[in-house]
């Protein structure tokens, strides 16, 4: 089987450029080398580091010599994301052409279905490979990581989200926030398109309701002062006036959860779950949702399930991952949904599925967390290895490590797998003494 | 039963603003006077005319005494269209309020569902009142009038659509528009949300394409002509950046046709299908398509019911128009569809269902057109009835007036029930001696 990975991401165009985050850009995008199969081609915005093939390759007996990297040119906004300018570079195209040496192109796996994925499958006679190839050859993509159609979707399916709405216009904005803090009520106004909390602001009439999943809070006090934040803000909640703007009530306390499927032609299928931990900004993950009452978690599987089929109907195919929070009196509500192979879909796919194997998360717990220090991905190898705390299949216990080097915050993020949470933190405390986990601030 | 109708077309925000066509609006959204019902309250952008709604009245069995009418001040954006600010006009509710008298709400119809109008039932404690309340206070109505969300659910629902693509960046849009014209082929280019075609643009390589169902034909030679026509095209394609735009192969010498379904909570149900004539804009149309043959109008019956149980899926409900065209090689195409009351749905729901009876479809042929003129409704209605065209129920034959004046072109449009096309035209002959209808420019 040949299979063409395509570490896209949400387009620029549609996440805006924030020129301080390009580089990282292209460090998270390399999460779908933890995806490899043999035999398979990837298609990476940057040169991977060869000790981290490598290492992904070793964990999950991939064999190294079968896969065959192509980066393309860099393009006109530069060389962090496989842009659709580099995509359809010729001189990119000849090479993905010639790593595939007359094979038959099997299937496509892009992080994100997008247009110019599926441009790149049809020069290579290959566009029945990629999943829902028509609806992302029409921009579909773009529907199925929208915050703002993503609130119409879950209304439209019945699934609960929290109180809110969908504002196109500053007007509309400042009166839905005025209503909402004149209540007493904080909310959390959000981007329509950025990811990992970046677009998200938490908007307060009192001090003291702190800002989990949101890169920053404010206490708005009275009309003049929600006119001006709208005001000064307006440009870059919408992008330069491009996209619209989620104004939701926010619920302090909530747990972060969610439940990913993968949507075929066959139907949606359950893959994996689990909760996320912030501190305040995404720093980690477990799965499955250790934390998650069973009730709380059917729920969640079910209304998950529901939106599935809602994106299903409207011709998404591929990992499609909703995001939840769960209120302090036990209300789940849908928070967001994300179109594409999320930084949860290795976690359980691969260390999961593959380095653990079938059925690890029925005896195993996964606790993901970013940020483990390390002057580079081989010294990170060498330290975990040397330490003791590597994975050991004998046991089903040890740590992964599942991002490649982030170049920006020289870090890595790891895996840690455990018969529990407690055994979990242990683990984690005795990896902090080998080299430090750097912390978030925590304002 | 009380109903609210909510004569709200699709929000200028969307749109986009063309002062000389906002008197045109006003008049326009007047259509829904058309779907009046006994009890109903009405809540126009302008105060109707009297003799209006005194013959629709008529024509339909209403008791006209029994209907309210409520028209809210002016709002930021003027008075032509029902904007969001003018639903929430507190003057305006309490009107509404008062037209009610304690009357329970069971229903309300909007022409175009609209979070302003949830908002507006939920002001009423009618919520539930608005079918797919909850989908259309999270802005769904946008994406079921969006031309770019239309190629990708029509895309992923496998109905087939024009090839071409959605772009949101001028180089994208050049590259597309540069392909097919290099290929000898015509493009249309489509604004997201135009209606009646105003938002398109035909663009040929060769002089000679007419351009039915655009605003104008262009001849671009080269792509330095290409690139021009978009750098200078682009504001106004997107609606200064605010949406995309769809750019399509036009096929000339199509017809266009259409079939309407109303989604409910039970499911999607076929409501009528036509033909819309255009010359070359919007000019009339026919119903059913009896230029249609039985196995292509199946075809578009079975696709249309396909791309509608996507969009039920979406959670939509309410009449949903898609269009289509059949090119000469007898393939059927979908260009757009219209999440909301559109000009076919008075015709075949109340000028067939109401006027000339059940089944009157299967009898009848409806031939609509637009500018018919005369000084203003009243004459118009006076003429009709002294002409003897008047629609006459023992013969179930004869002319009904199926729009208010239109004050900017001074006309009207009617619809003529004949047995068959010739006698239509025949009719159609006669009336326009009795008042000329206004030709467009055949450019």
């Amino acid at each position: 089987m040949t299979r063409l990975l395509v570490a896209n991401d949400v387009p620029e165009q549609l996440v805006g450029a924030i020129p301080a985050m390009r580089e990282a850009l292209g460090w998270w995008a390399q999460r779908l080398i933890w995806h490899m199969q043999d035999d398979d081609i990837l298609v990476l915005p940057t040169e991977p580091d060869a000790s981290c093939l490598k290492y992904v390759a070793k964990i999950t007996g991939t064999r190294h010599e079968s896969l065959r990297v192509v980066v393309p040119p860099a393009g006109r906004a530069g060389a962090h994301n496989l842009s659709a300018d580099r995509l359809a570079d010729p001189g990119f195209r000849a090479a993905v052409r010639d790593a595939l040496g007359g094979r038959r192109l099997d299937a496509v796996l892009p992080l994100c279905p997008d247009a110019s994925v599926v441009a790149l499958a049809r020069s290579l006679g290959a566009e029945g490979a990629v999943p829902g190839a028509a609806f992302a050859s029409q921009s579909g993509g773009a529907l199925a990581n929208s915050k703002a159609v993503f609130r119409a979707v879950a209304a439209g399916a019945g699934v609960p989200v929290p109180e809110g709405s969908v504002v196109g216009d500053p007007l509309d904005a400042e009166d839905t926030i005025a209503e909402f803090l004149g209540r007493g009520v904080p909310v959390i106004v959000k981007k329509e398109y950025a990811q990992g909390c970046n677009g998200n602001e938490l908007l307060s009439p009192v001090a003291g309701v702190k800002p989990i999943g949101a890169r920053r809070g404010l206490v708005l006090e009275g009309r003049t002062a929600i006119k001006r934040y709208v005001t000064e803000s307006w440009d870059w909640l919408t992008n330069g006036e491009r996209h619209k703007v989620v104004v939701e009530r926010y619920h302090p306390g909530s747990r972060a959860v969610f439940a990913e499927y993968v949507l075929t032609d066959q139907g949606v299928e359950l893959a994996g779950q689990g909760e996320l931990v912030a501190a305040p900004m995404p720093d980690g993950q477990v799965l499955p949702a250790v934390g998650l009452a069973p009730v709380a978690l059917a729920q969640l599987v079910d209304a998950t399930r529901r939106l599935c089929e809602a994106v299903h109907a409207l011709g998404y195919r591929g990992t499609l991952g909703p995001d939840a929070i769960v209120t302090p009196d036990g209300e789940i509500l849908f928070t967001e949904y994300n179109g594409r192979i999320t930084g949860s879909t290795h976690i359980y796919a691969t260390v999961g599925a593959r380095v653990v194997g079938k059925e690890a998360m029925r005896r195993r717990i996964l606790l993901e967390r970013q940020g483990w220090t390390a002057p580079s991905f081989q010294v990170a190898v060498d330290r975990l290895f040397e330490s003791g705390l590597a994975y050991n299949p004998a046991t089903e216990v040890g740590i992964v490590l599942v991002s490649a080097f982030n170049p920006v915050y020289k870090v890595i993020s790891y895996c840690i797998v455990a018969e529990d949470l407690p055994a979990a933190l242990e683990l984690e405390e005795r990896l902090d003494k080998v080299s430090p986990r750097a912390r978030q601030d925590q304002g």
